[in-house]
């Protein structure tokens, strides 16, 4: 039986990773986010590759108050011995309903490409994916936002990175044309949100859809690490998980009808 | 009823981060890991700050397999659809018996500066610790390696980076002292580990030895991506987690006593 | 703003819980089942309920060294300090591939009753179950199983609790029906599987489909207990955790190819 | 390799688990707190050690919102397809704040019964355990209440079922003669809380004191099943879940100073 990886192993006095040597090639030569991409193209990112993800994973890794970022401050409270625990609980809402789009709008162009040749021009394909999705009954992924409304201010500046460094490609410009046609099928501006926008990025980016998510989480995990400080520099008493959790248990009102006892 | 928070809000058309305007000054401008250093200081990294944190996550991301990314795997094998679930996984195990010296080491130096004095040299400090430890019956944190063994790589390595930005100061002094004095009273060499070494160059870098594990536990969550992607690209069957798992079940030894039917 | 429950409130010296005295109605009365299923049902589960429930969720709580369980071992042995960690980590993998089935069966069912007229015979709603999904192409869920084959035996004990309780009804016989069918179409006999006669059974007494799965998970939370003592009696050393992390780290073959220094 | 394990085995038409036969055994025949008393014991509960059992896991199992079962519903707001991180959330923050008083509890008292010899009355045992406590400036474990003061109702109960089922034995005795000189000393009453009754009846069942929070948590995996109903009955907009982070959103005060834009 042998396990076989192309992610990394441990000699005694080297440690090879991704085919690098860790402390060789890698510690203080690449950014944090360049493991990330390593993880996924097995090779190192040129300056540009490193540029655009830093800029993708720090768009993405803080939003201050989030079900995700509460639900890290009130195990906090409870394991405060186990930070890992926090971040786990912060990670582990990050399902279909916020970031989900990311792959979805990804898989999405992929397969309209596919589907309907990816030498069309993005206009065209455009209209032809959201032609698709109004037969299919479908709803459009990566759109819509409660509070960055009509424009979402991340997806305006990764878009002007993405041109900079060469990433704004055919997927960046059809999501860009479906987003124009959108609004004008629906009279109204509806927000290309960032989580829909980095889907596209990093499809020009040549990711595989189905690795994206995980650049998400690992993003949100980093940005976790602000509210756990923040607990901590509050103390206890004064934490937002403590004052949450006492504002609950003065606004509760049980519900339940009475039942005889049996 | 408020909720303060410094880490960040949303307005329409603007996000502000620990101070700044995420759109207009971070994104672009920091690395990934840079958010991590403003959550736990509250302002932007220098550049060495910047490389020296980077350095430090990027060497303790990725381990290849270890108990942490195999869980991760055997998690995927059972929700594909759920990436945030086998990060989380992956992270739960980054307890006491892996991380847990990277704080011990910072308090232990924090609490000998405290208590001896830190205007004493580090070869004296480095005496009083190892006697205080002695005297309490405790274990010297950060000591010891499975693998690398009488030299942990990464240790040299981001001293040597530590160094050169300017970061290898009091803490760092007195672990290597305590290094060389504990391998003089055991008569052999121990290793001096990452972790331990880690915890020593954060406290240089003036952080909170208990924000220390949150840093670790946001790299561990960079370094899955790697391990979820060599699950998609094997496929199912071909997994290490299924591979693993079958290998397991073929060779489980059932020892219960059999009881008699009640 | 009030936040409305059903669930439970505390007083000084009282304890409501779905409409119950947690004291003086369920302490000492109920089984630890019953409390899920007034989850469930907002009320206490008559006795066949609770010997149908209770008998539901020791059939699927324990199956030795899983995924799931060794994932809570290999957790257990870098955070011993953190049990919570190690069960959390054991639920995790608990998605779409083992145990949706039970939500997919009770779910396919229930279309099928409502698409076709409930009044049908079983006979006759499992050959238009079959067809629709021929149709449509997709997989028939609660079928299949690696080891036992062609019968489960939990599958066969749970049916003859249920017609003993009275909870055999038209879900059961129609999944019974599609599984003598499915054989015949298939020309061999292929398991139905305790996952899906649960959740055949789960909705003959009436339980809506998307609240199976949490009765499976909390099953399982249940099961986890054995394997972290297990390793608690083992000590670290003897443990399967370290014992297969051991085997792993001898047996890892790396198969990255080197890359060039840049 | 062989891993061997009590815990289970699977053969083509057999499961074995703890020495008895699943199927035949098991099913039908025990209740699902059965299953982890099996877990830690390696043999059946007796009637009565299966009803005492239930009790207490009945009695820990749910508490209305926690922060717990707040974090199970922030997550399932995000992830409503996997319901498993959504338990997992919940069981995370399960550490040293709110559930260790039990094992802490147990350890204190095996402890105390050691040094000072089990003969001894417990009313001796009670003022040497508090002398000792005292002496080395620790905390008393297990006792206090935010709600439920001077009396927590569980308390009362469960001593009231271990005297009828015979469990109220020298742990027992001596946590009462605890909680008796203990109010003596303080000259005021403070709570014997369920958390400490159940750590002291626990250990009179012989439990070893490590695997008692893995029952506390498995407990809390049921208990949190009826707030994952809750939510989807609500739907997702009238949700707990959703309306707390409304609530967060409207209420968050930004206080990070502006920094000047470098």
């Amino acid at each position: 039986m042998k396990f076989e990886t192309k992610v990394g192993i441990s000699e005694t006095d080297k440690i090879f990773v991704h085919g690098y040597n860790l402390v060789d090639d890698l510690i203080g030569n690449i950014t944090l986010a360049d493991m990330a991409f390593l993880g996924a193209k097995h090779k190192k990112p040129t300056e540009g590759e490193s540029r655009m993800l830093n800029a993708v994973m720090v768009a993405i890794c803080e939003h201050g108050f989030t079900p995700s970022s509460i639900s890290t401050r009130l195990t906090y409270l409870g394991a405060p011995e186990a930070v890992q625990a926090a971040v786990a609980a912060g990670l582990l809402g990050a399902g279909s309903v916020y970031l989900g789009a990311m792959e979805q709008v990804a898989e999405m162009l992929e397969d309209g490409f596919k589907k309907h040749g990816a030498d069309k021009s993005a206009a065209e394909l455009a209209t032809l994916i959201l032609d698709d999705l109004e037969l299919q009954g479908k709803q459009l992924p990566g759109f819509g936002h409660p509070i960055h409304r009509p424009v979402d201010p991340r997806t305006v500046k990764l878009f002007e990175i993405a041109k900079e460094l060469g990433f704004y490609k055919k997927n960046s410009e059809t999501i860009n044309e479906i987003s124009r046609q959108f609004n004008e099928r629906k009279g109204k501006p509806i927000t290309l949100n960032a989580v829909g926008a980095i889907g596209a990025i990093l499809a020009d980016m040549d990711f595989d859809y189905r690795v994206m998510k995980s650049f998400a989480v690992a993003a949100r995990a980093v940005g976790l690490v602000a509210h756990i400080v923040e607990e901590i520099e509050s103390g206890r008493k004064e934490g937002v998980g403590q004052k949450l959790f006492d504002f609950i248990e003065e606004n509760t009102e049980y519900i339940a009808k009475p039942v005889i006892k049996v």
